[in-house]
């Protein structure tokens, strides 16, 4: 059995690394004038959702893990998972914004989001097994409407992103704010 | 709520991972004779530049986080815009070396520290408004000059870009250098 | 004499990077579309492999440490020898998706995992020798029937890379699986 | 004043990183055969004495600050200073492979060796001024010979590399291995 520590400190550093390597796509234009810049504006905005997303998950991940003391082998599994999700999120945060928010590159961001926000509910569920039902982290995670309702956007937003992918990105922009 | 060492340990991971994918904006010339890494010259030295910077913010930042205990969700938010905007930080750079301190990749540059200087000042407030205005650290910042000096700065080094970068430029090595 | 922690701490840090930096060899496809995505596809699988070993690789070495407290010169250089070769895995990786699993990507990399595990080998030797061969951790680790099962199959794979790729990567997969 | 362990953790994680996106420089080549992987085989070698050399220097600075307790200014800045020069070594390793040890990347590589071999010298003597003459660390070091000596061929390795950069290459891995 792994101490917290260290789980929460790779899981820390792989996040701490994701949100900075995401600046990488933000490929430098060509010429050196503002309007140079233009091309890069959307895969910007591409980035800030995403460093929304990833520092939300880092602070729900401390939340999560506030009240465990040890880890088993499933928990382990379960986290790694999640941050191999994650991992994926430069790739398509670049992708979706090089394609300026284009159908399928927003659906796959949408689907990436999806699996992150299962993974954790996973990761959640291997926790709460091992602590009880009636641990304190159970009780405060309770009918968790909001990670449910995650779920149900995200599902939406792949599915519109092919219809409008506007609103597709707009769905993205409510869950984060929720 | 969450330990400062976590969040410090957090910060320190993103500075560190900034301080050295910048130098993979370094672009290895075509060439192999000392002529080649000619081309290199203006995007070593806003590496400098950077560098510096971000060793005063890293530095700063323990001093401020040093009579901290807990940190509340407010103050997370004001540190992770704070890395949001030094995340940058490498791009413009990059964009600046590669453009020879041109006016406008000179005036992003400006931008992006002025960003960086604001989200800073947001936090420290964040911090003192948790701690009380008689803490330690509101008596250590008192008036703090030297911050709203720089502010001033950043904000003539932007304007400067258009008019003669240079100029400009040596008011961001004057601010690093104070 | 060096904390382990300060060890574990280290390889922590470069095997976080190393899970994240791979996914940079995702390369974004031109397009914007689904069809564009299908290039990727063959690193993504290599990618999913070469995360899943990392991951396994990062638990054991925690288990390898959990009863060492200070570490040797010798460790630490045998502990630095596999981060080497796990070094190059993000490199292996890239190359074996680039060109769909060819016959020559496919043997280099079970020549790196190969490599990897002999230096898991030599550092748990090197720990054993250090807690006499009486301790835990030499009972613990026994004859070590996968870790030499492990060996003999990269041996057989980086051969059969050549005859037929598919049954080669057939094997990555069910060392990994073990 | 800041304690030495998140200096330590600091620098940790800058070399961690440094070392894991050298091999970034190895740039996948084009072809799928075994033909193809010769290109890679001179920025191979530079990556492999660039590691050994990051593995001594993280091996160095942490014998140099066990015996520290906490770090003022001037150490800090000392040891940013360290990293700020091995921060440019995946550049020089990357640019010496790309040119099959050239004259001119093998000469840039010795002057990085060199500024760092200076910066560590810059970064002992400021720890030893803080702890006293007396110090333990003050007579560990004694007059270390084996500094000078690096620091010299260093500076041969420089000049020879313009005479011939075999035996310039020579004197870099002579300097590892003592």
């Amino acid at each position: 059995m792994m101490r917290t520590t260290r789980l929460e400190a790779f899981s820390d550093g792989v996040i701490a690394i994701l949100i900075t390597i995401m600046v990488l796509e933000l490929r430098m234009p060509e010429g050196g004038d503002l309007a140079a810049l233009r091309t890069v504006w959307p895969t910007f905005w591409a980035y800030v959702l995403s460093f929304v997303y990833l520092g939300i998950y880092w602070n729900n991940h401390h939340h999560l893990f506030h009240v465990v003391e040890h880890v088993s082998g499933g928990i382990l599994w379960a986290n790694l998972h999640l941050l191999f999700w994650q991992s994926l999120v430069p790739f398509v945060t670049g992708w979706m914004g090089q394609n300026h928010f284009a159908a399928a590159p927003t659906a796959l961001y949408g689907l990436v989001m999806l699996m992150s926000a299962i993974a954790y509910t996973i990761l959640q569920s291997a926790i709460i097994a091992r602590q009880g039902r009636n641990s304190l982290l159970a009780g405060a995670v309770g009918r968790d409407r909001k990670g449910k309702l995650s779920l149900v956007c995200y599902v939406l937003a792949i599915g519109l992103a092919f219809v409008d992918q506007w609103l597709s990105d707009a769905l993205y922009v409510f869950v984060a704010v929720i």
